[in-house]
């Protein structure tokens, strides 16, 4: 009976709303926009196109695609400068979790003194950030409705949650026709993320009523259609159904949290540099099973929503279809199971244990983990 | 495939999340506090309470409860000229449907000019409100989530729907132990409003799947612990499921909109100030049995989330199971059955019909209705 919250930005959704960027910075008062993206999406088209719909609104805007996949703080500060540099006064995000996440590290620090770093952990955010809208072309991070801003820090070699309201963007804007341009295997990584998220909010330990029915509703969107969206980039049906699976793991997630599969994912991505949906994706099945324990009742709910038949099955028997459901999905996407395909060695798992237990999202895993724990789930994803 | 638009408040939900309500104005840039609500909310000691939290936030506070059941042009016009009489700078509305959305009209016309009648209808509002905290006391309008205000323009009798995202609040505390105050009758009619919001928002032709999920829990809470809320007081589980149901169907009416039912309840509210719950209570099943044809596969979807069993049923049984429970609840609330209960007569119908029809409501109604279709339904419910 404790107190909860809950908060989304507003949101666009359907094709072809990519054209309503405009008129949306036009409406938050920005006038020179400081548009964040990555050179693959600017080589898709998707640029040029929301350059034209920026330029019918009169809006003036600078184009920065210096950022990699697992943002760095510095990619972040030469950012900033520029941001500052050209006098701009909103924030537009085009792209992948990397590019969101880096924008709003952006827009943290076009209004907030110091270094990004300063900023780790949750609720240290001073002052408003500039206006922000953000639009993903992956389905996906999620980091278009989220109070998550996740940031390497090059000094340590750690992935840093960021965590604040000020961070939920004011509007986001998905279009699912950006998902098209889009290979296989990013498609199936993110969709493995957007799983995660899934589940990971579902059984949170701060996860609520609210927060519940956008976890459920994202599984049953993925089960039903996130092979089709991989086996073909036409298939508008399913990028459609994958951005709304997206759009609502995101939502759970950013007022639920996460839990052990992040917690570990980010040293992996911080040390590494490994691809987040890919690590995450490997991670789930192990945790999954670790997790069982706390919240087998939760389990059956899984296994029913990825399209597990329970019905006269015990709840033992039936909660661990959800882990059989997750397996197959992995499988039928080609996920690799092992970390050491993305380079890890065993002698690294010390740190990365030590770290991840000290990560935000561990918190609310539903089941307690010692460094130990931690440990032993590295080895046997090796 | 159209493009579709998704907003919330900010959402702080709980047992004793009253505490919250001075720091979130003050969070706001709140100085003096306009406190909207009414007599039998104060009576029942929750504002004595309520003042208690902006002194501690060194809130000023002028209070107001001069507002009845479904509130009145010239009450929020008397409202607006003490606002600005006594310089208040944000709006905090506690109670029902009426004072909220009394509230937040007197709000719209402290940032913008003319009568409250000009901005009937949808996105008339030009400038930007004062800061809004809406906390409901009952379960209820869902009004401390939507973008509606419905407010009754005394001339001409009728409910005007005001519509705008302005509309808005900010933030939207919702703390279940109000509801121990209130009675079986107006537990059960604005409980049997909460399931006209879930079902209407449901089936409406605005849908989304963002919406749905929050109409059909709604529903689920609803079949279970509405008959409880309405037996005892102090059911603590049944209070909190409920607040829960209220605000979820808030969440999908405020974005997918309502139907026929709120299209005629509204006329009947504006000419006979009929109770706004109590009304739609009568009305739904009758509603529900005409817009059947439209949305078969939905129907069975509610039959199931009001705990009915369709297993090996056809859709027809098991979609007609729907209106079963909902007329079986009616029953066990001891809901009437006929509107001339409320005092209407035979000779009203023609002109309330022919207002229905232009309802901003009805146009999201998932079935076709000419005023013949809507005097009809409400001959039947006579």
């Amino acid at each position: 009976m404790q107190i909860s919250k809950f908060m989304t930005p507003e949101i666009i959704f359907g094709n072809q709303s990519l054209g309503q960027i405009g008129e949306s910075l036009r409406r938050l008062g920005a006038t020179r926009v400081f548009l964040v993206s990555d050179p693959g999406v600017e080589n898709a088209g998707w640029i040029e196109q929301i350059i034209h719909y920026l330029q019918q609104q009169n809006l003036d805007y600078v184009l920065w695609t210096q950022i990699t996949a697992n943002p760095k703080d510095y990619e972040v500060h030469a950012g900033v400068a520029e941001y500052r540099l050209k006098e701009c006064n909103a924030i537009l995000g085009v792209g992948g979790g990397s590019a969101i996440d880096a924008a709003k590290a952006i827009a943290l620090l076009g209004t907030n003194e110091g270094h990004i770093v300063d900023y780790e952990g949750v609720d240290k955010i001073r002052h408003p950030l500039p206006p922000m809208v953000m639009v993903p072309t992956t389905a996906g991070s999620g980091s278009e409705v989220s109070q998550f801003s996740i940031i390497v820090d090059s000094a340590r070699k750690v992935k840093m949650a960021i965590i604040s309201k000020s961070l939920i963007p004011d509007i986001a804007i998905i279009d699912p026709q950006t998902l098209m341009t889009k290979d296989q295997q990013l498609t199936a990584n993110t969709g493995m993320d957007v799983l995660t998220h899934a589940i990971e909010s579902y059984v949170s330990l701060a996860a609520t009523p609210l927060t519940e029915v956008h976890s459920l509703q994202a599984m049953r969107l993925i089960a039903k259609h996130l092979r089709p969206s991989v086996a073909s980039c036409y298939n508008a049906d399913a990028k459609h159904a994958m951005a709304m699976a997206s759009l609502q793991a995101g939502i759970a997630f950013s007022n639920a949290i996460l839990g052990a599969v992040h917690a570990m994912s980010h040293q992996l991505g911080g040390f590494l540099d490994a691809p987040h949906g890919e690590v995450n994706a490997i991670l789930l099945p192990y945790v999954l099973e670790y997790n069982y324990l706390a919240v087998p009742e939760k389990y059956r709910h899984i296994a029913e929503c990825l399209g597990e038949n329970t019905s006269g099955l015990s709840l033992r028997d039936s909660s661990r279809l959800a882990l059989k459901a997750v397996k197959d999905l992995a499988r039928d996407l080609d996920i690799p199971e092992s970390l050491s395909a993305i380079g890890l060695q065993p002698d690294q798992i010390e740190w990365l244990s030590t770290h991840a237990l000290q990560d935000v999202c561990m918190a609310t895993n539903p089941r307690d983990m010692t460094v130990n724990d931690v440990a032993a789930i590295f080895r046997q994803a090796l």
